[in-house]
């Protein structure tokens, strides 16, 4: 039987202990804030921005939606991070990615301190990754892994494999699952687009972690019998229970797995709504960081 | 036949173009200058030390061997960096590692800024690494992707094994393997002295870099047939044909690989005199870039 991982309970222990840490928050003191920039279009960032918002509300942290103004570019971009960095009353700050051209994430995203940058994909944070010292971790690979540690798959010493290798979401994760100190020891291999044997590069893993966004690839075929997968991708697909409307999906092929792998989180309500308790949570370590830089 | 490859023509063709690149330098103009901070204690950096001084009066760079005095400790470290962040004659700054407590290399390394941390291991640059947009890379990682490129060693979409995770060694190259932008597009595993079954890791590699530092680890009953191997391994072991003497060794047993692997690179004679070469064009790079910023 292929077990179902859900991601609620794990979510709902990430956030038990958000909120135990909020109560400590003195009375009379500004609340944790979280600000999300992004370019105030349809994109998929808009529909993690809503769940943002309302977990944010749950647990009595400030949420303040940041959309661009029409026509802003890159400048106005950089000036919003510099104004909300500097601003005391925010303490963690979340940028759209991808951003089209002629936006630079990388440049825009620079402009904040390491413990602003709430979702720790500047370069500063992403090179204390490395270092195996980080000060913010992406909120979607600690998701990824905190998943697979609540459900017990095998990362220690095992084979484990990442697909894909975006700078924001799969080396990241890759560089969590390998690492020593913070890290898991786990056996990664880096499997992407250009990689030629697909199934040879699967073959003995024991977990997949699948962030490819490439829905249903996943089958039987390709996954080893018995491993497990974390679904990191998502995208929108046409619902054929519903013509005219879409849904969301990941990368497992679920009903091509079902009795063969050993475990598969769903999509959605696998991934999404961990990493949505994990970016809550950065936002109270980026209060905490920014709090004892000042000596309170 | 087992393939002997050899390092120094990889070197050789570096050299000649930092050469060549050093000719445009205007007359008068002060030539690049290489610092080189250490403990002036005997360590395995003080072979590599004297190796740097070689190759640099050899191309004409100017080199300055900047020991730390007796009882010197992280703070003294960090401001005999600032000195010569600052110092506009200096262009590249190398700082030994690994370096032992009480010295904290990445905090002393980050008083550089990007450009003159001429060996990519500060955590901005590892960052950026990560990001596919590199001020600089380690040497020793481009000398081993360069000599794997020089003998065209399977590589682009291929099982590549990295052995080794150090933030300085092993990590970096795993970046520069599996990366698109300025990466080889190998499909990387990245095994480590927690790995479970190190020979099942190694199955199927085509081309495996070794950077474990333990000799002779790798022989024919974990390598596989045809496979090559990069040797990145270093360690001083008794000479056996000198007794009383020690001499390097790389973590491949040639005796049992020969005959078996398809190409090794030996050491000494393989990977470290392209590092050196590489360390040099590094340097040059880091007087182009802060030229350019300074707009000459």
């Amino acid at each position: 039987m292929t077990v179902r991982l859900e991601g609620k309970p794990v979510a709902e222990r990430i956030d038990e202990a958000t909120r135990k840490a909020l109560a400590s928050v003195p009375a009379g003191a500004a609340p944790p804030c979280l600000a999300s920039v992004h370019r105030g279009v349809d994109s998929p960032f808009r529909y993690y921005l809503k769940r943002q918002a309302k977990a944010a509300a749950v647990l009595g942290i400030t949420f303040r939606d940041q959309p661009l103004r029409p026509g802003d570019g890159p400048k106005e971009l950089v000036d919003r991070l510099a104004v909300l960095d500097r601003d005391p009353n925010v303490h963690a700050v979340l940028l759209e990615h991808p951003l089209p051209l002629p936006f630079d994430f990388y440049r825009a995203v620079a402009t904040l301190r390491p413990a602003k940058d709430v979702d720790g994909v500047g370069t500063a944070n992403l090179g204390r990754l490395v270092a195996q010292a980080p000060v913010q971790v992406p909120a979607v690979a600690l998701a990824a892994v905190e998943i697979a540690r609540y459900y017990r798959l095998p990362m220690e010493g095992e084979r484990v494999v990442v697909l894909g290798r975006s700078e924001t979401v799969g080396l990241p994760l890759a560089l969590l699952l390998a690492g020593k100190g913070i890290g898991l020891n786990a056996t990664v291999t880096v499997v992407h687009s250009k990689t030629h044997d697909l199934k040879g590069a699967l073959a003995n893993a024991r977990t997949i972690f699948s962030c490819m966004g490439r829905p249903g690839m996943l089958t039987r075929e390709l996954v080893p019998e018995e491993a497990f997968v974390v679904d990191v991708g998502v995208a929108t697909v046409p619902d054929p229970a519903r013509p005219g409307n879409s849904k969301t999906t990941g990368d497992a092929d679920l009903a091509s797995l079902d009795g063969w792998a050993a475990g598969v989180t769903p999509v959605p309500g696998g991934v999404g709504p961990v990493t949505v308790a994990k970016l809550m949570s950065n936002t109270l370590e980026a209060y905490r960081l920014l709090h004892a830089e000042e000596g309170h």
